[in-house]
């Protein structure tokens, strides 16, 4: 028997221009999971988090990604999960990819770390894949590796980690507006006018080069989503008014986290992502619309292992 | 009377992923300038490079570039323009670029360097729209500023240069295919498939990763064009065979220079870059096709004066 207890940090995707390449992960909030590992076959699980989730394993994230990494090494192995503390699903801020990410890291740490960031990202997509109909890296990869990560290409899996700046806040607001992923997916155009999709591919290298190169001003002026966003700004009410607030108190830029709807706002100073975390309270209060806030330091660390016997 | 002889380099746009975005330069190839500031009015331009040019001011590139500087700085001068050397016209390689660069530079000097980068990459461009009917900056910028330039966005003008690899070469063959600026812009689409933009910007970042990180590796897979490529390369007789032996010799990436029909191979090796160029001599030999061919340094230098009276 083996046991391990594993955390893995909430997550924001897309940063902006960055749509279903870029993610980064958040101080101090995320998924804790038990993991124990026996001989024998099969998973259970067991919710202790106080948070509803399927009592179905098979709907359950952590299933497939375990299975996943299973049949990579080519083992078989009885695993029970017990899941301690979970991010409410549908935050916009990676509930799914941070069970994934814990899920896949935890497997890794039991099995004595035999696969890569690149695989045991791919054993996270599989649980990404059943939450939401789709393989994507932008919440799991971050989740897992820590800081803000590029995903350069999927095919095959290609993770680079950017520099994280040395002073870097974000304030995050999940609004309770009920918008499903699929839903922010299936209201996107299949095809982008060649001028936008320019504009973003601009922006992504200048956030890129804004990373690199500490000029977090560029960071701010490349954080916009022109394909996105447009479309998704729609299920936030006062959206544009938001931003305009949080840009005159100091944010570098405000935009959708994920597929929403969840918005966040970056800075270079705690006070300033502070006072932007007041601001969207008030915007939400003002309208009627409960919601769960946090301001955070964008962190440079991923999944990570509490403590193991 | 105010006279400087000024140089701008030939450069190569788009970078592969960077469609419209991301230029760089090349060492030694370029345009060079004579230009005599006196009191008055008008322009006058003398051609001595040997090279066919429009006898027509109005229809040579450096006319608005001059024009625009001078409009900007709200004032009057008689400019004489001596064209001394010329990249030939349509070869790939910024031909109508290196001449705007070097006018705008070159009046900057007459006039003790009052604009920015960014004004004198706005002047160049109204000589590029003269040459190709479109406001573009990815040859424009790198030209002027040496080394390799992203253009984060035009609304406003956002130049931000790269870091370029200390060991970095470039082999360009210039076929004798003539296929114009408009024609190679009119046969792309005017959208792009979600997927498709989504793959391109992931390049980008990790192109932009890349070129600050020093990893000549990643550069190499990020340099993949899948939107503007896939349309451009039936210009090319036998592209993908190209490719491939070119890539087998050990070059990073083949892509096609700006709008083609020029195409070059970068290399972290001049040997590489050496055997790349004379694979491409051989691939249009035996197809019975003409060209010029560089073997080159890619450059960090920009426009320069080379004298002044």
């Amino acid at each position: 028997m083996k046991k391990v207890r594993v955390f893995a940090p909430a997550s924001i995707a897309n940063m902006g221009c960055g749509f279903d390449i870029i993610g980064f992960t958040l101080d101090e909030v995320g998924d804790i999971l038990e993991m124990t590992m026996t001989e024998g076959d099969g998973i259970t699980i067991e919710n202790e988090s106080g948070v509803p989730l399927p009592e179905d394993i098979h709907k359950n994230v952590v299933t497939p990604v375990i299975n996943k990494f299973l049949d990579i090494m080519d083992r078989k192995a009885h695993i029970d999960v017990k899941i301690v503390r979970k991010i409410y699903p549908g935050s916009g801020i990676g509930s799914s990819a941070a069970s994934c990410a814990a899920a896949a890291y935890g497997m890794n740490a039991l099995f004595g770390y035999p696969l890569s960031d690149e695989e045991l990202v791919e054993c996270a997509m599989e649980g990404e894949n059943l939450a939401s109909g789709g393989y994507h890296a932008d919440n799991a990869a971050p989740a897992i590796m820590g800081g803000i990560v590029l995903i350069r290409g999927y095919e095959p899996l290609d993770l680079i980690k950017l520099p994280v700046p040395g002073n870097f806040y974000c304030a995050v607001i999940h609004p309770n507006i009920v918008v499903s992923t699929k839903e922010a997916r299936e209201i996107l155009p299949k095809d982008v006018p060649l001028h936008d999709a320019v504009r973003q591919w601009g922006n992504v290298g200048g956030l890129v080069a804004g990373l690199y190169s500490g000029d977090i001003n560029l960071v701010g002026r490349a954080m916009k989503d022109v394909v996105a966003e447009p479309y998704r700004k729609k299920f936030i009410p006062g959206f544009e008014d938001l931003r305009e607030k949080l840009l005159a108190t100091g944010a570098l830029a405000m935009n959708i986290a994920g597929s929403g709807p969840s918005v966040f706002a970056l800075a270079d100073k705690f006070g300033i992502a502070s006072r932007a975390g007041k601001i969207m309270k008030e915007h939400f209060d003002s309208r009627g619309i409960g919601y769960e806030s946090f301001v955070v330091k964008v962190s440079n660390n991923g999944a990570k292992i509490l403590s193991e016997d």
